[in-house]
């Protein structure tokens, strides 16, 4: 399938990485293609820049955010939080009634750690990006759990753990659920509703920036006991 | 022990017919003691009016917000929480530095359900009762579950999942900490840090709402899997 996928940083790659395996045709998104090609430190967090990571990446394209999104079936949003919308809205005519899964957390590192959420009680970033784009199929996911385990969650109690998704267009939702289960492995997937209750799953973080610095990783996760 | 629980509710009764059973020294206290012993008809939710219920606990003393607060060595709020800090800073005197536990949760139901939060995301009701009450020892702790199984954890998968604690007393945690464990049976407690922790505790509200409506059972909690 060809997939593209919004944003370079760590949630990016770890979804190209895991997608080229699959052997899907993965093309990677940039506001600026020749700055994020000539980035050559590692970024505020030690990943490394996007050129020696994509040496060892060659079956991953890069293009601009435009390109990306038309080579897709599929989206992934994996852009900054703070700059999102923004940008995913200038790309409403070729994003159109696809598919797009929205990963991005709204979060606010502008008054230092732990960041707080950008959007309101009443609102979220997912709902914001369906606002933003009416005909785009807009599913919130993965957003509750770290790059690696997104995309590889069977690395943690043999996947024994729940993620969530929230969406309007029931059938984009399955769509999402396949790829799930299929390409990355979850075993629990909670259908929380419509893309308001990407609320529920953007007001994890503030407790989940706790537990990381509590248990000292980020490789955990929640499971809901019934 | 002498304990002092203020509300009347669904959260206050669980813990007061719990540690009665246990054979402290428990009262409840109320705005308003006439009005609460009149009232007649069942609460929003079906719950019996408290006279009805207080028929059934009748080792359980009723009496005005202050009594309560003044009679406990340790305090439960189980006020709604609209109303928490107004109540509780009229209580300051005679709660001095006793420790306080907040299991309140500061949701709106203005503007129907599911509820929003009151407080914004730089905040948490825990943070604005320990600013209003400086001197009292607040620990935020159970807010993340039902009041059945706040009280009674292992009804539930035997116990195993998590409870949270947050509060700037590292003795009064640890008081708290006991009595979670030994009163009501809880095995996991996973102790966040400071008051300000309680933003991610209470922000697990818009997750857990949605889950109730999914799962149709409020007995349910999160497990963190590490």
């Amino acid at each position: 399938m060809k997939i593209g996928i919004l944003g370079t940083g760590m949630v990016g790659r770890s979804h190209a990485e895991k997608l080229a395996v699959l052997r899907h045709e993965v093309m990677m998104g940039t506001r600026d293609v020749a700055k994020t090609l000539a980035m050559s430190e590692p970024d505020a967090i030690g990943n490394p820049p996007f050129s020696v990571w994509h040496k060892d990446h060659t079956g991953v394209k890069l293009g601009a955010l435009a390109e990306a999104a038309v080579h897709g079936e599929i989206i992934f949003n994996a852009l900054n939080g703070e700059a999102a919308v923004e940008a995913l809205k200038k790309l409403e005519s070729v994003l159109d009634a696809k598919t797009l899964i929205d990963i991005t957390n709204p979060l606010d590192f502008s008054k230092g750690m732990p960041p707080s959420l950008i959007v309101s009680n009443t609102d979220s970033l997912g709902e914001q990006i369906q606002r933003a784009l009416p005909r785009a199929k807009v599913v919130k996911t993965l957003n509750t759990v770290n790059a690696l385990l997104q995309v590889n969650p069977r690395q943690l109690a043999d996947g024994d753990h729940d993620i969530f998704v929230s969406g309007n267009d029931v059938s984009a939702k399955a769509q999402v659920i396949r790829i799930l289960k299929d390409s990355y492995g979850w075993k629990n997937i909670i259908d929380l509703g419509d893309i308001t209750t990407a609320r529920g799953a953007e007001m994890l973080l503030p407790m989940w920036v706790r537990l990381w610095n509590t248990l000292q990783t980020p490789l955990f996760n929640f499971r809901i006991v019934k």
